[in-house]
């Protein structure tokens, strides 16, 4: 199932052929306010609106649509802790597959509903890496399914690299784009989409494996987080993180508080309801104002899917309401 | 200050044509899921994304305008529970006039701060509408301020109801309008702006002073509500009531329970971070399915400064659980 070719820009450029009557072509958001607290520039891919509320159906939909071209039928599985999932169960409702997602016990509920919304199964498992790797390989078995692998993936990567390019392509002239990291999906498709602008991963200091891979030259792993980014949890991916060695600009590693601040001025100011995973890319520039003022920025919001629970519980909700009635000025 | 014709749609015609070059024309927001929780179609005015985050700086910037053009200078003043003091200091700010507003103690925090950041100053009163007219006309003598009321105003009507006319240019043959009534300003608006199109207004429960007004066909007021709709809570005005007895289709009255569900449905399926007293739009739909099915429904999301605090109390916070984690379907 696995494209032979390497990954390269025109990897990401034949997935957006193979998808463009398949997603949504979602808008550039930009608020002057937000602007104004920064003195920057900031133009936002709304991914957020994109089919089940994040950019993960674009990589799920590629890799379904390329099952399909293949003659594949029956049964499409993976293991996610939930965006990915309800993505693929989406993809496979459309293209007539059966979708079995295995997901860690303690998953966004909203995200648990959304894959059996699109009518996919759950599959509970422990929640760590290793307990998901092989639960899915367990199923993967058991049904001959399609193996879609929610980051560490070819398939996958060049549909996430049409959200960069499809911003690449409204907005010219960035200094930057900034992109959340977890796996390194997103990330890794936009480094093939974006030659000759700078990318810079985002990731929490909860999680941030990515951050010290990237310093180290080595990849590491996290095997377990608490971090408010239920998207971001997961280590980066063995592809991903060859892409983000050789290509990335940085990546910054930017704390909870920050992270709660920025998705509250991200509701507040810009008024689109996105989830941490997603604002984490204003923290970036939240921490680090010297760094992008004065610039034109891009930055991928990678869904929309909050699990507004977990915001309300100490020491989240406080940051949230500080925010909330904050002076942007 | 006042117009001296009597309000009609060229009232409506003449402050959009004033207002053209100062206020955003705000998008016209769909969403499949809750169309397809309701089996209706949905189209929602998106105020939220106004300027200062409600519709309400349409009204004071007409006003505004038309004191600039009698030659005033010096003081705009008015009392409100946030939105229209926002709105009125943003557009004094814009114009060259000091603005003062008189706003209840234990007014949302959002909304105290956005006066401020427009560079408007808070006077505080008790929290009962006699209370703040009684403040507010002192403010008038004071400082021989021009008074903005924010609502029971021809300017403010007349400027308030181009948020309908806008609708009903980007959206043909639509089955009704949906409007959320407080003192009635964005309601009248919608009354003379739509000729020909169902209007009906929507109020909480709470404070639904304008339900009983127009079942009985006289006036009624109320001094005091604890609707989480804290736009909403004022009594109908005169001009209003005038407007609205004559023309308006219904007044529906909705629960607090109903008017939270409907704010939670929007953030999650809509992604749009709309307040209560916007969300109030869709809970009458979510109250009365049968009355609204297969139909083309317009629909007004008045302002997006939402006061999370208040929603995490109980038994709002429970309500707003439940429904974020909801299956749509």
């Amino acid at each position: 199932m696995e494209s032979l070719q390497p990954l390269s820009k025109l990897s990401v450029l034949e997935a957006a052929g193979r998808l463009s009557s398949h997603i949504v072509s979602t808008p550039v958001l930009t608020s002057t306010a937000i602007d104004r607290s920064y003195q920057t520039t900031l133009f936002f891919k709304g991914e957020h609106l994109q089919h089940t509320g994040s950019f993960k159906f674009r990589g799920a939909m590629n890799a379904a649509l390329l099952a399909k071209e293949a003659g594949e039928v029956g049964t499409l599985c993976t293991h996610s802790s939930g965006n990915h999932g309800a993505a693929l169960a989406e993809a496979g409702r459309i293209l007539g597959f059966d979708v079995k997602v295995v997901m860690p016990k303690g998953a966004n509920a909203i995200k648990v509903n959304a894959v059996r919304r699109a009518g996919g199964e759950v599959i509970w498992c422990a929640a760590s890496n290793q307990a998901r790797e092989e639960k899915v390989a367990q199923i993967q078995r058991q049904y001959a399914a399609v193996l879609v692998p929610p980051f560490d993936d070819e398939r996958v990567i060049a549909g996430q690299g049409t959200a960069t390019l499809e911003l690449l392509d409204t907005v010219e002239q960035l200094d930057a784009v900034l992109v959340p990291v977890g796996g390194g999906g997103l990330l890794g498709g936009a480094l093939l989409a974006s030659e000759g602008v700078k990318v810079i991963g985002v990731e929490p200091d909860l999680a941030n494996d990515t951050w010290r891979s990237f310093k180290s030259g080595e990849r590491y792993g996290i095997d377990y987080s608490l971090t408010i980014c239920d998207g971001l949890r997961a280590s980066v991916g063995v592809r991903n993180f060859e892409l983000i060695r050789r290509q990335a600009s940085d990546i910054l590693s930017v704390s909870e508080e920050a992270i709660v601040r920025a998705t509250a001025q991200f509701w507040r100011d810009a008024k689109s309801f996105v989830e941490p995973s997603a604002a984490i890319v204003l923290a970036a520039v939240l921490e680090n104002p010297e760094m992008f003022r004065n610039q034109r920025i891009g930055a991928i919001l990678s869904g929309g899917n909050v699990d507004l629970s977990a915001l309300q519980k100490p020491p989240y909700d406080r940051w949230m309401a500080n925010e909330m009635a904050a002076n942007t000025q």
